[in-house]
This record gives C-alpha cells, sequence and structure tokens, in this order.
C-alpha cells in the first residue's frame, strides 16, 4: 500500500484537560443533545444499602466474609434517553463542530468525517455530521448486524465495509481518507471526544444538587470504562471538586483491562472478550489512559461478573422501567454485587452514607438480544444476587416498584 | 354457605363523578403517588405523523385503501414510573383515603380491606393499606404466578388463595369478610377508584401545557380500557374542557368488549380472552359501562392486534427506552396502525394535527414474559409495521432513539 497519513480532527489549537473546557464543551453542544434527567429509585437504593447474603456470597472470592454494610443513595444518570440512545452524541457533537470552528464549515463539508465502529459511535457521529450537513463516512465490519447498518444509513452516512481486525478495519478508513480528505474522529482516544463526554458529568452534579436536602453533597460518581472517553472526561470535570470518580468493568474474559492495567502499572493494550457488555469491550487509549490510571482523577476500578451485569439489568429493566443495555449497568453492578467496592464505601462514607452519581451509558439494545442473554446458562448460580429488600431487611424476592 | 352481605367500601356520602370530585381526589393522594414524568418522542411522533405503507396494510380490514395521513404529536405519561409500577396505586390510595375519612382510621384498621385480584390492583391495595398500617386481605388464584403472590406478600398483606372462576373468588372474599369484616375495594368499578385513576388526567393537562407552545392545546388522551376504570376517570376529569377521550383495547379473542357493546348498545358483561394485554381481560363494570359507552364523555374505543400491541411494545422499549407491559401500549398501537383511528384523527385534527396525551399504564412485566411472548409466532405477518421513518419519509427499519 502507498504510505498514507491519517488526518485526525486536529488538536491544536486544543483546549487542555480541565474542568472549565468541559464547562465549554457544554456550553457548545447543549442545544444539540438532550439533558437526560437524573432518577432516583427507592427499590434499588434500599437495595444497594443492604448487606448480601453470605449465600449469594458462595462461590465469590468473598466467600465466608462478613458482608460488607454500606450506606449509599443512587442518582441514575440516564444516558439511555439520550439522542440515538447514548452518551456518544456527546463527544461526537463536541468534536464535529470543534472541528467546524478550527477549519470552516465549508472545508469540512468538503472533506467529511470518517470513523470506524459498530457501534453507538458510529451512530453519534453520523447524527452530529448530518446535523451540520456534513457527509460522514462508517467503516464497519461486514459482519455487523443489519440493524446497525441500517440505523447508520438512515442517518445518511455512507457505510464501508471491512474485515473484522483492526488492520483491516484501518486500512479502509485510511483508504477513504486518500479519497476524500475525511477527518477522522475516533471513538474515545481524543481529547474533544473526551471533553465531550465529560458534559454529562456537570449535569449529574447540578441534577442531584436540586434533588438534595440543604448541607448534603454529591460524594461520588461511577461510570462504566471501556475506550475511556467518559470516564476520563468526568474525572475532568470533576477533578478538584473532591467528588470521588470510579470506573467499572465486566470481568468476564480479562474485560477489567484498565483496572489490571492500573494494577500492574502498565497499559494493557490488546483485550479479547465477548463479555456482554459490548461497549466495554475496547482496551484504554493514550490519552484515557493517561487520566484513568491518574489516582487523583479516577480513585478506583472495580470488575463484574457477567451474572452481576445481568442481575443488575434485570432489576433496572423490572424494577426501574429503564430499558438499557448492559453495558450501561456495570456501575450499578458494581455498587450491589462488588464487596470490594461496598467495603470501600462503607469505610469512607461511614454512617452518613454516600449520595453517588450512576451512569446508564446507553439503551441500544434490542428484545432478541435480552432474549438471548438470558436465554444462555449463566456462568455462575442461578438468581443468586437478584431480588429486593422485605420487610424483615433481608433481601427477598418482590415485584415492586420503587 | 350462610348468606352473607358484602361490604363494599361505601359509596355515600359519594363525591358526584364531575371534574371537581377528580380534582379533590387528586389533593387528597398526592403525597402519596409519584407525578409521573410526560415524555415526548421524536421517534414516535415522527411514525405516527407518516402514512402507513401498502404492503403493511396487507391482510387487514384496511386492504387496498388510501393510507390515513393523519398528524399527530404524542406526549407520553408514564406510568410504568407510578408506584407499583402501575397506575393502579391512584384509585387504591383514593379509596382506602376515603373510607378513613368515612368511618375513621380506628375502625378501618380494625376492620380492614380486602380485594381479589392477582394483578396490579393487589399490590396498589396493598402499599395502600400498609401506608396507614391497615391489613389487607388479597384474594388471588392459587395458579397465581409465585412472583405476584411473593410480590403482594411483601407489602405485608396477607393471600388468601381460590380457585380461579369469579363464583370461587367471591366465596373466598366473602368468606374473609365474614371473619374479619373487612371492605371490599373492587379494582375498578367503585366511583373511589374512578376518581383517583381520573387523577392523572390533571397531570397530562399540565404537564402537556409546559411543553406546549403559545396559542397550542392539547386535543385528545387515549387510554387503554379494561374494566374501564381509568378510562372512566380520565373521561370524568375531562369532562366540558373540549379535549377529547379515546379507548384502546385487544380485538384479540373477543377482548374488545366495550367496542363490541357500545356498537351494539348493550354491555357485553363476559369475556374470555388470552391477550397478551393481559391487564384488559376483563370486562366493563356497571358504573365504568354508564361513562364508557357515553358519547359525550369517551368519544371513541378503537381495537388492535396482538401483532400491532408487540410492535407498539418494541417501539416503545427499543426506541423510547421505556420499560413498559403489553396493556400499556394499546393506545400507541391505535395512533400507529388502527386506520379507522388515523382516519378520523386526519379528518378531525386536519393540518394543524392533534397534540394527543397516551397513556402507559404499567411497567409491570418481566424479562422472561417478553421473551415468551416475542418468541411466539405471530398470528400475522413478520415484522410489517415495525420501523421508523427515513430520509424518503417512508416507514423503514432504523435503531435510532428521538
Amino acid at each position: 500500500m502507498a504510505s498514507r497519513t491519517t488526518t485526525m480532527a486536529p488538536e491544536a489549537p486544543q483546549a487542555p484537560l480541565i474542568r472549565s473546557s468541559v464547562e465549554a464543551a457544554h456550553a457548545l453542544i447543549q442545544p444539540h443533545i438532550h439533558r437526560t434527567p437524573v432518577l432516583t429509585n427507592t427499590t434499588l437504593t434500599t437495595l444497594a444499602s443492604t448487606p448480601q447474603t453470605g449465600d449469594a456470597l458462595k462461590g465469590t472470592q468473598w466467600e465466608g466474609q462478613e458482608p460488607a454494610k454500606p450506606k449509599a443513595k443512587l442518582f441514575f444518570k440516564c444516558e439511555n434517553f439520550q439522542r440515538i440512545g447514548a452518551f456518544k452524541v456527546r463527544g461526537a457533537f463536541h468534536a464535529v463542530m470543534r472541528l467546524i470552528e478550527q477549519e470552516g464549515i465549508e472545508e469540512v463539508r468538503r472533506k467529511g468525517v470518517v470513523t470506524h465502529s459498530s457501534g453507538n459511535h458510529a451512530q453519534a457521529l453520523a447524527l452530529a455530521a448530518r446535523s451540520f450537513s456534513i457527509p460522514a463516512h462508517i467503516v464497519m465490519p461486514t459482519i455487523s448486524t443489519p440493524s446497525k447498518i441500517a440505523g447508520t444509513q438512515a442517518q445518511n452516512a455512507t457505510v464501508h465495509f471491512s474485515g473484522s481486525t483492526s488492520q483491516e478495519r484501518e486500512a479502509v478508513v485510511a483508504d477513504v481518507i486518500q479519497k476524500t480528505g475525511a477527518t477522522l474522529v475516533p471513538p474515545y482516544d481524543h481529547l474533544n471526544i473526551i471533553l465531550g463526554q465529560g458534559t454529562m458529568a456537570l449535569e449529574i452534579q447540578t441534577e442531584v444538587a436540586k434533588l438534595l436536602a440543604e448541607g448534603e453533597s454529591l460524594d461520588a460518581v461511577i461510570a462504566p470504562c471501556g475506550g475511556g472517553g467518559m470516564l476520563s472526561g468526568i474525572a475532568v470535570a470533576l477533578h478538584g471538586t473532591g467528588i470521588k470518580v470510579f470506573g467499572a468493568e465486566p470481568s468476564f474474559q480479562g474485560g477489567d483491562d484498565a483496572r489490571r492495567g492500573v494494577e500492574a502499572g502498565e497499559r494493557i493494550t490488546s483485550v479479547k472478550t465477548l463479555t456482554i457488555a459490548d461497549g466495554l469491550r475496547t482496551p484504554l487509549g493514550d490519552h484515557t489512559w493517561k487520566i484513568v490510571s491518574d489516582k487523583a482523577y479516577v480513585s478506583g476500578l472495580y470488575a463484574v461478573t457477567e451474572k452481576n451485569i445481568k442481575d443488575a439489568m434485570k432489576l433496572v429493566l423490572e424494577r426501574m422501567k429503564c430499558f438499557v443495555e448492559p453495558s450501561a449497568v456495570v456501575g450499578l453492578a458494581t455498587i450491589l454485587y462488588n464487596e470490594d467496592f461496598r467495603n470501600m464505601m462503607e469505610r469512607e462514607a461511614g454512617e452518613k452514607g454516600w449520595n453517588i452519581g450512576v451512569v446508564f451509558s446507553g439503551g441500544n439494545t434490542t428484545i432478541e438480544a435480552i432474549t438471548k442473554i438470558f436465554a444462555e446458562v449463566p456462568e455462575e448460580k442461578a438468581e443468586r444476587h437478584e431480588g429486593v429488600v422485605g420487610a424483615d431487611g433481608k433481601r427477598v424476592a418482590e415485584n415492586v416498584a420503587g
């Protein structure tokens, strides 16, 4: 192949990764995004503040330990109600609008934008580009589900097919760039994407403050971590506020690459997991690693099992009546089922307990996909963690919304 | 059996079925219920205002007809986010609180309340009773699903088992009343229940007004019709406001008993349908028939197929990201798929179109139940109505939230 230069969305002049840059991003993209609601739910908050049973811990690394007794009040940031059904529009609009500022709308329209993604970022970029009449090129694996291909095409984007490996995808991206001059807008490892995703943290802060009594404050936020764009953005936005930021990952087949990398002090650059949290199958990038691995930004990373994710998803659908994708609930699953997190919370939050923001990142799944997920034989014991709190304070099965 | 007098929640002194009675009910129950949100959704509003394809009408009674071209903006009243996951708490709290006013709390606590229901009303009454430390007796068929039994027991109610016929249920209710003196709070055919359910109409009016531009107004409300308590309450609340009220039912196995009864001029008192809209399997009662069959209150009744219900449910879950039960979406299904309704709307609403309130009555279903519903072979052609609107204005498959 001929040598090619990849045209990334320019990073200079680039706003620094500080809170005021997130505020500027928010002001810029606000007309184009939904201000998604922050919801509470009595059932889930009660469950979070109720110790797991010894039986629930059987077969886990916490078997035989005294269950933690944390206190937490949960505030759910529902980005499943966001445009295109996921937070990704925040970063996509921000990157596209900064590109327009830097190059001028005519130039951006002439060249277009390109990305490789079969997921939410593809639709987000297609929507952002369409909003400004900019051509969007989306490189998708040939094996992508037809509904995703149709969805992206319905946003007027041009879909280019590639093989499934990252080399094959990048070759097609390079080809598109050579032919069109399109600017690459990557899904997470880009400063303007990070700043865009961070805007949700500002909304969480404002909305939770409205719901709290005088003298109370938001203590922590937990968000899913895949490529780390959202987690980094939230951490940048909340840095210096005293609000702790945590990341949550699936443990299945090493999907907790960020946690393992931070523990080992070295970024893990390749992940091969088929976790049901399919938005979180990617490793961290250069930029996101720097933030996520910095304890001054992200206080801790925690992992949950496939069973934990399914149990949390079932609770959110059936009890909270919110339609979410599996990736969206790893934060809640951590709060409910990860004893390391729960012990830490008990220790740090004490009697007063924590007010904790929980990010539901998106809701782009289907009844068909959910049917498949719940039909699979769980890799652990059945129905262990599920249930809510009965009159006796124990976790029991129930069918009552909060 | 010895002769028994059934003690119904007393209806005298009883507020008349007029809007001010609904307002009084609202003031009374407001501290105990959630003010559920009114949501909009671009995808569904666009779909409502897009003609069905000729292909979609194949095999229906409208085959070969010119598809209607109505204009509608939809406002969804999300009672799936209500306490216990359904609107039923409105009526239950109202009936219980009026009973307390009339008999005194000590007397009501001494006697308790009783109902026969395996559904949302059972949990609603159990919750309302528990809130005032009143014993609740719930008569449920022995064959009820264990989760519903456990859910009702978790509300501290005493569950009494009966056979499945109405005679068997009523015998057990009479037995409970004889032994305890409990007051019967029936699920829908009771004036205080009707007034309680009607309170949601006041909230719809207020919330939609906030969302509309100056000079615009709410034109109509459509709600599911089972026993007719909610539909009657809404019709009473909106009577005289100029806002039209419509009812929606499942057509499967004669589930559209209210529509057929009104057409024939005589109430149908027995329904045997296994429609997936399981909250709507009941016939109208004495009180609800009077209101529902009065054109001055309910402008029209429309029916939808099981396929229509499934298609609408899929759209609400996957596109709107709201978890709803099948009964909840018959109103939306009517707007999207019933050509009689759509032609009427085109005719009456004209170029300006209608702002129409659409009641999502509840969200009490499970992933397991949804899996079963969508695994069944549809009684009509597959995937016909599903999809949203593409750039060309045609209905196409897409995966994009509003």
